[in-house]
């Protein structure tokens, strides 16, 4: 099973580099009452990760001595926030490992272009919890690109053949509108990737966040669905959600379907 | 160029998981008065790392709860170590990275059985300084084992055809016996493979350390002599030792030759 954490729920937004400590320890409890076993997690940057590669111009490239200097600074501070999960999930007895995207992935254009996941699938065969994040990575085509934890998620469900992939956001899931603009907004239950398209057509109907929007994750996710995989976006920050979204049980939220 | 700093120049001795931050502090700013292009860095455990995997049983495998949650507590407090030091490279303005063994190396009885180190030839490349360390790794055989740095900088620079690999300790290279015992103890400025082989044959003539000894280094490092590459031992405790020595200027230590 994949988990992936948006950065909105692990961070501060609109705070440089601050993390909800509330909101990452709760989780980190919630994983371990779950007993975590086949669980790979990944998480987003939130405030650790753009706002520091947007200050270096990385999606411009690799050329300067400054943009060097960002791409090693942006990396440090997605360390640093993977390193505050994975010490809470260590904390609640969940054997947590940081895996290191940039360590192992190349991408070309923004996409993951060679990667091999054999040692995370060994890692969840021995009893431990790869923790994965979105990261600076090396891009053949541009330099350096950032590999958003979206895509690495739903790479990883695809690659690891997992049941189910849970995305878990700050939101109750996909709306027929944005919940925040329109008060006549309907959480979709059950969202087919035809129907997707036709929300994609009417056009800024999903709501958006930092990474690129439910859009861009529904967009993403849609590769695993085609592939067999249980999609699931759930509001994390709501106690017990990702609990019960780890256990298979009924929970609010949006299940994609073919 | 790969420089390993030994475990022991930059933790504190017989103190849990601390740091020697004022050497770590000099060291990194050695490094960036090099200009650092062209350099991979890989640095040891000291107190971060085997009195931890001790701790938990490790060389026994990882068979038991415990011990998986000890392999990823080991990998944990590495992090956090290489933290530091990427975090002092930065400091000084060296584009430092992490770069994480375990998320891409797999051991078998000990030995690094399955490594792609594209990644890290290309982070050179881009003019960032990849920073690894010994770590805890999976291992075919064993489950898993404690991949030592010394291991680690040899391969790499074996693999990236290093010209120059120098190993940073705490004393000023190899003795003719035990400087700490032996007031009478000559450094050896070169040393070759047909006279280490003697220095085995008497024992105990090299110093030791926690991780297998000046012997289990210099044997390690015989891989990168028979490849070619100038390997010195130096005392990266004395100030400008290590600048010196990246710089390619004479300086006091042990050259290794055939």
């Amino acid at each position: 099973m994949v988990l992936k954490l948006g950065g909105s729920v692990i961070t501060v937004k609109d705070e440089l580099m601050k993390a909800d400590l509330e909101n990452i320890t709760r989780l980190a409890e919630e994983v371990a009452a779950t007993g975590s076993k086949g669980l790979v997690a990944v998480h987003g940057g939130g405030s650790f990760g753009h706002p520091i590669a947007r200050r270096y111009d990385l999606t411009e490239g690799l050329t300067s001595d400054r943009q060097v200097l960002g791409f090693a600074r942006t990396h440090r501070a997605m360390v640093g926030l993977n390193a505050l999960i994975v010490g809470a999930l260590l904390e609640a007895s969940v054997p947590a490992v940081s895996v290191t995207p940039s360590s192992f992935i190349l991408a070309e254009g923004g996409r993951i272009a060679s990667a091999d996941f054999d040692v995370v699938r060994r890692l969840v065969e021995r009893g431990l919890v790869p923790v994965l994040y979105g990261d600076a990575v090396l891009d053949r085509a541009r330099g350096c690109c950032i590999l958003s934890g979206d895509q690495l998620a739903v790479r990883l469900a695809v690659e690891l053949e997992a049941p189910r992939l849970v995305f878990g956001v700050d939101i109750d899931g996909v709306y027929t509108s944005n919940p925040k603009l329109d008060p006549g907004a309907k959480l979709i239950d059950r969202l087919s990737l035809g129907k997707l398209g036709e929300l994609v057509e009417i056009g800024g109907a999903l709501t958006t966040d930092v990474t690129g929007g439910m859009l861009g994750k529904v967009s993403e996710a849609s590769a695993a669905v085609e592939a067999g995989i249980e999609v699931l976006i759930v509001n994390a920050s709501r106690p017990g959600v990702i609990l019960k979204a780890l256990r298979g049980e009924p929970v609010t939220g949006t299940t994609l379907v073919r």
